[in-house]
């Protein structure tokens, strides 16, 4: 272990604990999160905002885009209006896809999805409001940081979670849905803009808002994509080998609803092996970074987790 | 006539032309708004977007920002971005809430509402890409104005729609719909919101673009609401005496859902002489301002319009 890989760690002699980190960064990401959105009139919209947005979760991506601000030299409180951004346009993307017209998902997270609580009207203007409230929040509550990136952070943002991201990996997602002959560029496509564009803005803006070069950028959005990627991968490996209760979701949907999956093409053993190497890429551009620990520990993290 | 009002006028002598520069503005917003979403793949979510957002209409919003950045002593270029993504906002909002969860809208404008067109789960994508992508249109696109300004910009867009805005509105419309007894309050509550609130963006982040004085800013902010409220007032009393021919949408359906409406309280006459009300004190806002033909002539024609 190289010594650069200590600085995160109280004692600088015991490996880097990368539960005892979320767990910290989970409790400041839960409390910016909880009072970034108070309950006034009409409170419906904002309970049923808050339901979905509060309901727990690793805050996997928020913490991404902290740690890569803090890695890149900047501050907690420089990425965290960001960070429970990403976190909002996240919960958006779950309440809109868990829709009766989308995926119909009745559980999310261990607890009734958000139609099934306020009404497919309600979960609607939910999503809305949190993806709205998203670019509103960094762009009134960033502080410290230069007005220019935080509007390349905003632009990024946007383009993360719109048709060239989120949006677009939702529309061929449902598009491929119950077709056998779904292909691995295809799957690929669906799950690098479903999953990893978001991943990528996570990490990328926390750079962008902590002024990292361009350089250290590009490497930095690669380790994004390679993470993203293997997390899916990973997922759809977990569909099937994991129980309900580990996923608090419904197990086993995807072989269910006949979905294509990186398992049903490649098989569960090349699966992993592939998850593997993309783990090992996004490591490799992590080289020239000091305080790394915790982007090192959640990469190992996104391919060893059980749920 | 004071001399200021002919400041817009081709020959200096002929009153103000409100369709001819209605007419040349469309031009201008209907191209960029054109070139501002390629279709590219994944398609159908780009043709969704599009058939929506291209599907005519008066282009209200995006006109009374570029003219109210003109008249605050800003060009066109500075506010055609945010001119295009007030228009994206408003077509996502037209979008959702045709929804068959919501307003369940068969007709828009005169064609099929994009649902029945690209089925449930395209158009709340379709809706999503609008929003995500009319933030990110504004942060990356807006040139000539420093940074600060384009991010109150984008504070001052995402409040308005989001649950301080139009989603507020909506999940209070939605509240109130089938209940004989909605107070005028309330009806003031959904209208401000769900109307106003985009039409003062529209006007404050004109004034914003054009680094107007904040006591101006105000000015424009009540000349907004006043015409917002106007706007909706005439709406709800043109539903009732327009043919479905002049609307382009279905006729009477306020009195079919059993609406409340301004008429349904104050009747025809009352609703009538309060939107009148409203413009007269819309217009005295605009009394220190040079310039100020455009906005004067749109004031009138909200309570002149016959569709």
């Amino acid at each position: 272990m190289v010594a650069t890989d200590n600085l995160q760690m109280p004692q600088g002699q015991s490996p880097f604990n990368l539960s005892a980190y979320m767990q910290q960064r989970q409790i400041q990401v839960e409390a910016a999160l909880d009072s970034a959105i108070p309950v006034i009139y009409p409170e419906k919209i904002y309970e049923a905002m808050r339901y979905s947005l509060l309901a727990g979760g690793k805050r996997l991506r928020p913490i991404l885009c902290l740690a890569t601000c803090e890695m890149t030299g900047g501050t907690l409180e420089m990425a965290m209006p960001t960070a429970c951004a990403v976190e909002m346009i996240h919960t958006m993307s779950l309440i809109h896809d868990d829709l009766p017209a989308m995926d119909n998902d009745d559980y999310r997270r261990g607890q009734l999805t958000n139609h099934k609580v306020y009404g497919e009207d309600v979960a609607i203007l939910a999503g809305d409001g949190l993806l709205a409230y998203a670019f509103e929040f960094v762009a009134a509550n960033t502080k410290n940081v230069p007005a220019e990136q935080v509007l390349q952070v905003i632009s990024r943002l946007g383009r993360a979670v719109g048709a060239a991201g989120l949006v677009g990996g939702q529309v061929v997602d449902l598009e491929s849905e119950g077709k056998a002959d779904v292909s691995i560029e295809t799957l690929n496509f669906i799950h690098n803009h479903k999953t990893a564009a978001l991943l990528e803005a996570c990490v990328v803006c926390g750079a962008i808002l902590a002024d990292a070069p361009a350089a250290d950028v590009q490497r930095l959005e690669r380790y994004a994509q390679n993470i993203g990627l293997a997390f899916q991968i990973v997922d759809d490996i977990l569909d099937i080998t994991a129980t309900q209760e580990q996923l608090g979701k419904t197990a086993g949907k995807d072989l269910q609803a006949q979905k294509a999956t990186y398992p049903s093409i490649w098989g569960l053993e090349e699966s992993q092996r592939q998850a593997q190497h993309l783990i090992t890429q996004a490591l490799a551009e992590l080289a020239p970074f000091a305080q790394k620990a915790p982007l090192v520990a959640i990469a190992k993290f996104i391919i060893n987790r059980t749920h």
